[in-house]
């Protein structure tokens, strides 16, 4: 079977077509700059030779339409036509309460998530308008959610409850969610087969322009960084993460802004680019090595708060066998990793700074020395394929 | 010398006259009820017998009339005169980043408290207007300050820094400062003396109403869970403690309340007080024992926290040599300390469990077994010992 794989951003739209025979990605695009009033693109790559195409696009079923173009393209299209693809597998950002697995979307369905479109009110209205234009225009395929927040579902309440009214979590659903579900799946999943042991306490560290870390107990999250929403935890390209609640009104008092401002600021003036005027771990790194203060600052901020959490998991856990890198700077940034991994000796990390220097980027590395009582290995992500095997197993009644 | 120790709440004033000669308490007191229209109390005791007055009491200045009154008192005074006191020792709350010690209160010194109100405009108008009552009653008496926030002033950047926009930092002064910085510093120093070892890592776990954590490296605080302000970190009597920012903005708009009143809420309507109804620890330990499931939710969370917390600290450290347990909880409810050292057995903590429900309350006492590879220790606060050492010691002009 092949599965189409389909990520809708507010005026993006992501996709991959994966044969799930060999779960072998077949090719992969990018529209962008949909709704926007402005011209937008469609970029499609497979073996067959790459697709552009820019022209304004009004909606994501516009979008969806030129992607089916693409697609089925006599020359350089990814499969010969749409009954090929035998199930739509779509990232959706918030299950609530209401999703502790992957489902098949229905009308039922499609009214929950939307009663769930408060909670993710950025995201979710994009998730939901693409499941809709793929259901108007291939109404006889199986569509199915996978939502970044199941693989958490599974923390117990005193790891996702916030300390307020009662009653204010059970009308309101504050609580920890967490978020790239798909991805600490993923790692988590592949590092269990990995150790092959029982009892397998696992760190997943997700770390990109946005990050988070997860608690896995045999393959179980039993707790993550992120919260009620993405903005919690770490120090990320432009999210603040953790700081006291307080500081909203503070800072909104002192700045003369609304708090919903400052929490606009918080997510997108902040983290590595509130401290050292860059959101790109890339710019920073460049910077760090020109000895600027400020982004030496913000590295070892960023450092430091995934040294404390590894060590919260730990107590969380009450052990640890194995820390996993992954995401764009987990996979890619040998300098981060390499500052994270100072000074957590005390676990039983046997850190192979050498190894973690020249290990080539984005490939599966183990990063610990010969003997190491904790395991650090770079696991690449693959959250479409997560969601492809999802479509798959549902669309086959499993 | 005689040193007077003063503590001044919006309402209330606490003192206490200590003989620095041999560091004994003489007697203390408590005034109540001050400028809220309200009959007002002062009640104080010593080895001479119990004074308590009841009476309109309109402001700090007359709160501290009747002070000395009753200090002096004939019969049951603590002291035969003002004479005797050598040096008055004030708690005050914030010394932002312009104190990193205790200080003789000049008025150049006000003036910059007065700059730092912002920072505490709960407590530092209390703080402030009960110095300048001191300063017009008594004018030639030496009067220091001594700031709850000192001992975390030795936090490396990036643990104090929260990652918002540099220049929001060092114009708004936006950071973490940390509280009870006196009872932290007191404790962690007599945990240095009683492991008698080079290079000491310590924990220190102040539970009370308000609760926080240090993590205290060669006598010197290297980190702790209070921020900004004293909401963030642990669960708290009425506090949430830690809790995504953009809960505040998604709270505000589903209560239909201010961001501010969010805040106060979070203040005085959340943590113990928010999940079970009441904010006491030993109303939430009856209830847990008649099997309540939210105060049962309520100290999971609560412990969990904490235990969180000395593995984030455990990282921060690169090791672990001791647990301090004090305040009103720490030092008397061992079913909050077993609770929270179930689960660290893996950082080497060898916990007595036996001992520690046998524990005579407010005692120092060793709660870990022999060879334990880290010590579990009660260590009762004094927190104006603190003061009046300093008091002292500036007094003298040390």
């Amino acid at each position: 079977m092949k599965v189409l794989v389909l990520n809708a951003g507010s005026s993006s739209l992501k996709y991959q077509v994966i044969d799930m025979d060999n779960e072998q990605t077949l090719g992969k695009g990018l529209v962008e700059k949909i709704g926007t009033g402005l011209t937008g693109k469609i970029k499609q790559d497979c073996a067959n030779g790459t697709i552009v195409i820019e022209q304004i696009i009004a909606d994501h079923t516009e979008a969806f339409s030129l992607v089916m173009d693409a697609l089925t393209d006599a020359e350089k299209g990814i499969i010969s036509s749409m009954d090929e693809i035998g199930a739509i597998g779509h990232r959706v950002l918030h299950g609530g309460e209401d999703f502790n697995c992957s489902v098949v979307i229905t009308p039922e369905v499609l009214e929950i998530c939307d009663r769930n479109t408060v909670l993710g009110p950025l995201h979710m209205p994009a998730n939901l308008g693409c499941i809709r234009s793929c259901m108007k225009l291939m109404p006889d395929k199986v569509n199915v959610a996978v939502f970044d927040t199941e693989f958490h579902t599974t923390m117990p309440d005193y790891a996702y409850m916030y300390a307020i009214k009662y009653e204010d979590y059970k009308q309101h659903r504050v609580r920890k969610y967490g978020f790239h579900g798909t991805s600490h799946k993923y790692v988590s999943s592949e590092a269990v087969k990995y150790l092959n042991k029982e009892n397998s306490k696992i760190v997943t560290c997700h770390l990109g322009n946005g990050s988070s870390l997860a608690a896995v107990v045999n393959g179980k999250c039993v707790d993550t960084s992120m919260g009620l929403t993405p903005l919690e935890g770490m120090v990320m390209g432009t999210r603040s993460g953790d700081i006291d609640a307080a500081a909203v009104g503070f800072l909104a008092e002192q700045k003369g802004m609304s708090a919903d401002a400052i929490i606009t600021y918080l997510n997108k003036e902040c983290g590595f680019k509130g401290i050292a005027g860059y959101s790109d771990c890339r710019d920073l790194t460049a910077l760090c090595e020109k000895g600027d203060k400020r982004a030496q600052l913000a590295f070892n901020m960023f450092a430091y708060r995934i040294r404390k959490y590894i060590g919260s998991y730990v107590a969380a856990m009450g052990g640890l066998d194995c820390i996993v890198f992954t995401g764009g700077i987990g996979e890619n940034s040998d300098y981060a990793r390499e500052l994270i991994m100072r000074g957590l000796e005390v676990f039983g990390v046997d850190f192979d700074f050498e190894k973690n220097a020249k290990a080539p980027r984005g490939t599966r590395q183990e990063l610990h020395r010969e003997g190491s009582k904790v395991k650090v290995v770079i696991i690449p992500t693959n959250e479409e394929l997560v969601i492809a095997r999802d479509a798959k197993a549902l669309a086959e009644g499993k």
